[in-house]
């Protein structure tokens, strides 16, 4: 007897991602930053969603630490655990993508075949991959969660950078050097490259 | 050595679902429709999608048959599975209250606990339960996707209704005969109930 995954009818619904882009003015996308703990990604993504809240776009954050506490909160941080992590959040940003919304994705995404996998569930144009690159040893000084300390110390495990991969991208879209800029700079330059590249 | 759960930090945002409201102009909230296969929650919920966004209130709709082709497509129909089912939906509806969004589930939701733990998750007044409360006899005879011809003929397992139990909700906010009820009526009766007792 057959599982019903061959017979899940797709609902078609009246509100496109078209009719939502027009209401809010603006195009929908994925601006999906990933980078080692403690590289700025939270930090800029927060001061992005706030620049594009004052300026009337609309958007949300995915955060990956915020993540595992709710939807995520069964994973962990084994390659498949990391690679199920990065499917789902993707996901979800498909969703708001076809709701209108700018969606903002803070999340270490260590391996490039998941985020290559995230990006292909797009159209053309509409994900932009930021890497925050913030050089390991800055990152372990500024161990703002105390992580690093701990990963030392054998005390956590699979802890990227220190005994998990971490696979930087090869052509980001934007490549921030975390360590150099402020955080309003970081976000800034998100912004800029949104408005001289994309419809928003 | 222990893995990370204890170590995961929540970030806080600036713009609050407080902002997010103020910005849309109405409450942010959770219609949640359960009921059998072919009781018309995916109708319902795309008419109510359509008359939400004509009166410029911003709704997304999470379909449960739509969402098992992306974010739950590793699911099965086990008592498990749907559980975990339900428990994603909602934990994506949560992200979508905290962003301002009315979100419209449609999903069968077939047990009590599981809905019950998808409305402990929201604020008092946020979580609106709606019973598409169609005969069985009624949904059968629609049978729109050809289900409960193959769950007679044993062609597929564990089928709400069939072999697969439905807990009916004792108490929900609003009940709607779908049977009865246009498509219309019941996304107008939903509508009017949000009008008369939130502040959408």
């Amino acid at each position: 007897m057959a599982e019903r995954d061959d017979h899940i009818k797709w609902h078609s619904y009246n509100v496109t991602k078209e009719l939502y882009n027009r209401r809010f003015g603006h195009m929908s996308g994925v601006i999906w930053i990933t980078g080692l703990s403690g590289s700025g990604k939270s930090s800029i993504a927060n001061e992005l969603n706030t620049m594009l809240y004052e300026r009337h776009i609309y958007s949300i954050v995915l955060d990956g630490d915020n993540l595992r506490t709710g939807l995520n909160k069964d994973l962990g941080f084994s390659a498949k655990d990391r690679s199920e992590n990065v499917r789902r959040t993707a996901e979800v940003a498909k969703l708001l993508v076809q709701a209108g919304a700018l969606v903002i994705v803070a999340l270490v995404s260590p391996i490039k075949a998941d985020r290559d996998m995230a990006k292909s569930m797009f159209e053309e144009g509409e994900f932009v991959e930021v890497y925050a690159d913030c050089p390991l040893a800055v990152c372990e000084q500024r161990d703002p969660k105390g992580l690093y300390r701990k990963a030392r110390a054998n005390e956590i495990a699979h802890f990227t950078g220190i005994s998990s991969p971490y696979e930087p991208p090869s052509n980001p879209d934007i490549r921030l050097s975390s360590d150099l800029l402020s955080v309003k700079q970081a976000a800034g330059t998100i912004m800029y490259y949104l408005f001289e590249n994309t419809s928003v």
